[in-house]
């Protein structure tokens, strides 16, 4: 579990990290937004439900491995870019892993239904927010693709189904596999949320 | 109570989901700006205060209520736009409201007089300021108009009469009108706080 | 120790302030983003290690001092721009109290080594990241100087060398010290932090 976890944490890590190079930040900047991105979502979960300090304050694995994975982005990052598809894929892989287990940390912690469905889904994608915010950009995740709605669907489905006193291991893989699946479709099939129609607001 | 707060709620999901669709963002984004606008102010008043998880994570009925109105809101854009003159009465309403209960609930809380204030002012305009920023504009309440000064004179008015120990209804619902009445009248009469002399710093 | 943290309270305000004045934001844009920049890194840290509410609501010196800054930054911006020399120095003075005092809370609440590390650069660096975000920045500490390399540096030497049982006062001053001077230094000798190579990704 602690290995996935990290592992969710070093692609995140990764996607900050590739973002502030791109930004032409310096070395402190790039391992900053790559631990801000790789750590923001658990953070912000853990404050919410009430667990402080944060995992990522008191187990030091966490923010280890994200600064080693930013500075190695730092210092690889062409290298990096030619990874760009293994780390879409991982990257989806890590948005089920941290929706579905958010999503169950808040259900451990009593929050009711629909809030544990809210920090599943600020687990998964609140990380990326902060990102796109420090680096000044509206987040990705707002208007691009199928990303927070899988993030979203994963949290939903093992909340309720767990809900219903179904036993945690089945549901848990179940719902991480589907939002990897869904995100991964969506990339290669090159889906899209819907859009407003244009009208007068958006002249 | 629980009405007039909805009410709050969904004037500012309104509010947060409207600029979303100004953005062109897609349908997930335009739900999550306008829940983050509902939502953030009282979260972060319940975070800071210690009361987690907070409300908006325990009653179903506000992220409901939030996340109905931005759909509303994506779906009939044009005609909200039609709205608008409502829509600013209402935020005006949602204003008060917010400001005022939020300060109450940080005298609840046993915060200090000056925090409780900025507990309040906080509440009222937070979902605005995480709006604007993630829509990348500067916090439209930091340089337009009479809006979180309004919320802090409420907020400063029902906390220092409550702390002479009168009976709270009265003080709270002529906070509540005070911080409505002054928004209302500063839009009426395009009033606005003063800004900085022109100096040399601005060139 | 509270004389002095209420001198870095004015200085982080002086900051914020100033970049509202530079944005043309109105009386309270200015007072506010003042505040954000003075009480934003202590409100984080406090929250992080679960202090709430945090210190900056609780005593009223805080935010007075902030709020008090902020409006002699307003009326005054032309005079505190010639001071502009003198404002580093306290600036720097700042940092390093901020950095190793937060630190030390974070030692004090029991958070582990990694963890009170990171909790005192947040809290000397977060007002500042905040300031900067709200007036539509990306954050000066992530691409500019010896900032935060700086804070990291003080706030790990001080919970390093008292996990080790040395008696406090010497290593907390050691380490303010220590902060302080890098940061003088890297600003007299226009040190900075590496920038990524120029590679494919930059185009």
């Amino acid at each position: 579990m602690l290995v996935l976890d990290l592992i969710g944490v070093a692609v995140f890590a990764a996607s900050g990290a590739s973002a502030g190079v791109a930004k032409r930040l310096d070395l402190f900047g790039v391992v900053f937004v790559g631990m801000v991105t790789a750590l923001g979502g658990g953070v912000i979960r853990d404050v919410v439900i009430g667990s402080t300090p944060p995992l990522a304050f008191t187990d030091w694995e966490y923010a280890t491995t994200a600064c080693l994975t930013s500075l190695a982005v730092f210092w690889l990052h062409p290298q990096v870019d030619r990874l760009r598809r293994t780390m879409l894929v991982l990257d989806a892989a890590g948005l089920g892993l941290f929706s579905v287990v958010g999503a169950m940390k808040g259900v451990d912690f009593h929050v009711p239904l629909v809030g544990s469905i809210m920090v599943g889904m600020i687990t998964g994608i609140g990380g990326g927010v902060i990102r796109d915010v420090l680096t000044k950009e509206i987040p990705v995740v707002l208007h691009r693709e199928i990303y927070a709605s899988a993030s979203l669907l994963g949290a939903a489905v093992v909340v309720t189904v767990t809900h219903f006193g179904i036993a945690r291991p089945v549901p848990i893989i179940g719902a991480i596999l589907l939002v990897f699946g869904l995100r991964l479709l969506s990339l290669y099939r090159r889906w899209s949320a819907p859009t407003p129609r244009v009208g007068p607001t958006s002249g």
